[in-house]
């Protein structure tokens, strides 16, 4: 029977209701800001979004939506290729572009289709990927359906990845290289100097998935391509609305005009209902307020290094550098589940990541901080880890 | 050099280009309504979006649109299974399997994610899938993904289905067999009833995609399973909210209680931001309508059978029955071209199907009719169609 191999996960979720665990897809019943909201009737700091900029919750850009849903109405049923090109897609990509300094963009209507469907056209039959072994789902989705002789090579390690270059051989110029810029489950940034060395070595093509990076890293809050210096050797950078501008949405943008012809090809865009004007419309407002206040990004790594530090300070196993995200490992499953459940009773929201979402066996807390946080919510998120300390639910190692 | 493999695209734009023809992404600056708009300067009757009941510029639709943006923000900034389960997205899916009768209902982000990552999960390794040889991109980019035996059958064959269900013996039993509603191109509808009689005959599953039926077909508007009265033998449906009810995303609805756990597997779901708050508000209150207003079908009904008469009486080479879609065949690539841009100048504005998107080696003038469009509309795209005749574009085979 089909269904027979859904029995595992079902055991799982059973487990969850007998504890009465809502770690996955509680229900956020009021949003009262883009840092507050009621969960499962308690009244919580949301410090598991991607809401990196606060922008979802915008005045300006919720008033950019409802005037663009007035005049356009609530959806453009149709893909870009028929009827859905609206004069407004256009206006976001051609922003897109001057927003990364280069000649071309195109926009999805969800972040993974943007990340796959670039990913599944760019290289096929005959062709090779190189991918970071913990990509995201969306990569790993795209590479399958490319075609192309799909490698991974070891996380975010430039010598494993200029190993398997030299073994191509000449096949490294019909390869494409890919990396993210931020990883979403530790927050640890891509070493791109090195990866974009080995790029422009051995002739490669290199993709980097900025979708953690956008709005976070780099001068302009062109992410981690422009904050390592490596912004020429990328060829295509690809991206999403839904983390730091606060929608819904994709985009790949490119210094080479082939990806005008690109776009003719990438299934997941052809068929597929063009981005709402209502996200249309908050996404060109997010990426104005993106670029024309720096300030928010200080802002963002202001919280990121006082939660980064406060969790450090407690023993805490955190990475090793502050980030947006800041992950706290668990190698016991009971204690993580423990420490979640205590930190939502404490109004703490958090994210639970077990495996295969995350990139080891470990279970992980994923904290990500916004620059709507207050300091005083990042100091409460401390504590309530200091509380799981005192329950014995996690035990310092370095404190 | 991987980009080598798009100067073929590139060569067929660089012609659109010279012939300035814009069949293909021609942008609309401005919308009068669900049934007309300003598009690359000119004043056009929209006869190719699949706005089918119209809903898409409904004022109470854009009202709930813009009511949840308010409330809510311009987006959830997470997956359902982190922070992006809010209470609305629960009530859809409660009214979704409300609507079509059945315990269990799965939003998605969009109705590509929907197909896409339901086939790509409810069939694996050691599984078969049969699909009709003419699926939709996104269903063949799931069965791809899903590591299953894929089959393909003749376009609505039954025979030619049973013989292959027949050949699979034992393994018919882990089967999926694939069908959609109504195909999106040609308009036809499948012979549910049949695949529905083998599907119980040889103990397989089946899984019905919808997204050109709901609100177009059944007696509630369910679709072509409710039409063919088999809805009991379907396992799970499909469908989209960018098309009848007017936003973007999809769905899947069962019987199965299992589909709560499937849930949980499906990689384009668990990775992908929710659906925005706008598009969840908007297309509850569509689906209100759909349920509430079976006038709007009967008025769709009535614009379809008068454009496919109409057609049919110039003697045009249109489908067996009326649709909503109705498409005009051409065997002759340039007269296609020509016809889509005569069209296109008298203010009547279709969609241009090439291949390999059309189901044949055939060109099609694609028409798609809404309840929103009036009979003045409709004789108005009659009569540009005559003035394709006049112009010898289109010779009429059994006028």
């Amino acid at each position: 029977m089909l269904l027979d191999k859904f029995k595992e996960m079902a055991a799982f979720q059973a487990e969850l209701r007998d504890r009465k665990l809502k770690a996955f897809g509680a229900v956020t019943e009021e949003l009262l800001s883009a840092t507050e909201g009621v969960v499962e009737g308690r009244r919580v700091i949301l410090a598991g979004t991607n809401n990196y900029l606060g922008l979802s919750a915008d005045p300006r850009c919720i008033e950019a939506a409802r005037e663009a849903t007035s005049r356009w109405g609530t959806g453009t049923t149709g893909s870009r290729l028929a009827n859905g090109s609206f004069s407004e897609h256009q206006a976001l990509e051609a922003e897109l572009a001057a927003f990364f300094g280069v000649g071309h963009a195109i926009t999805f209507s969800t972040g993974y289709a943007a990340t796959m469907g670039t990913c599944a056209t760019l290289a096929g039959p005959g062709d090779v990927i190189l991918l970071d072994a913990d990509s995201h789902s969306s990569i790993y989705s795209g590479v399958k359906l490319s075609g192309a002789e799909v490698i991974r090579y070891r996380h975010s390690d430039p010598a494993d990845l200029a190993k398997r270059l030299r073994r191509l051989g000449d096949r490294a110029a019909n390869t494409l290289i890919v990396a993210e810029g931020i990883y979403s489950m530790l927050g640890d940034i891509a070493p791109l100097q090195e990866i974009a060395d080995l790029k422009r070595q051995y002739g490669a093509m290199l993709l980097v998935d900025e979708a953690h990076s956008l709005g976070v890293l780099g001068e302009r809050g062109r992410g981690a391509a422009e904050a390592a210096g490596v912004e020429d050797a990328v060829d295509f950078i690809v991206g999403t609305f839904s983390k730091s501008l606060g929608g819904i949405g994709g985009y790949c943008v490119s210094q080479h005009a082939e990806l005008e012809d690109v776009r003719y090809c990438i299934r997941a865009y052809i068929f597929t209902a063009s981005p709402t004007p209502s996200v249309v419309a908050s996404t060109r407002r997010a990426l104005q307020i993106l670029r024309d206040e720096p300030e928010l990004r200080e802002q963002l790594w202001d919280n990121a290094r006082r939660l980064y530090d406060g969790l450090k300070a407690l023993g805490l196993a955190v990475g090793p550098a502050p980030s947006p995200v800041v992950a706290v490992e668990f190698e016991d499953r009971e204690a993580a589940m423990a420490a979640w459940q205590q930190l939502f009773d404490n109004g703490v929201y958090v994210n639970l990541v077990v495996p295969p979402a995350s990139p080891s066996t470990n279970y992980l807390l994923r904290n990500s901080m916004s620059a709507a946080h207050t300091a005083e919510q990042v100091d409460r998120i401390i504590g309530a880890y200091r509380d799981l300390i005192d329950a014995g639910l996690v035990t310092p190692s370095a404190a």
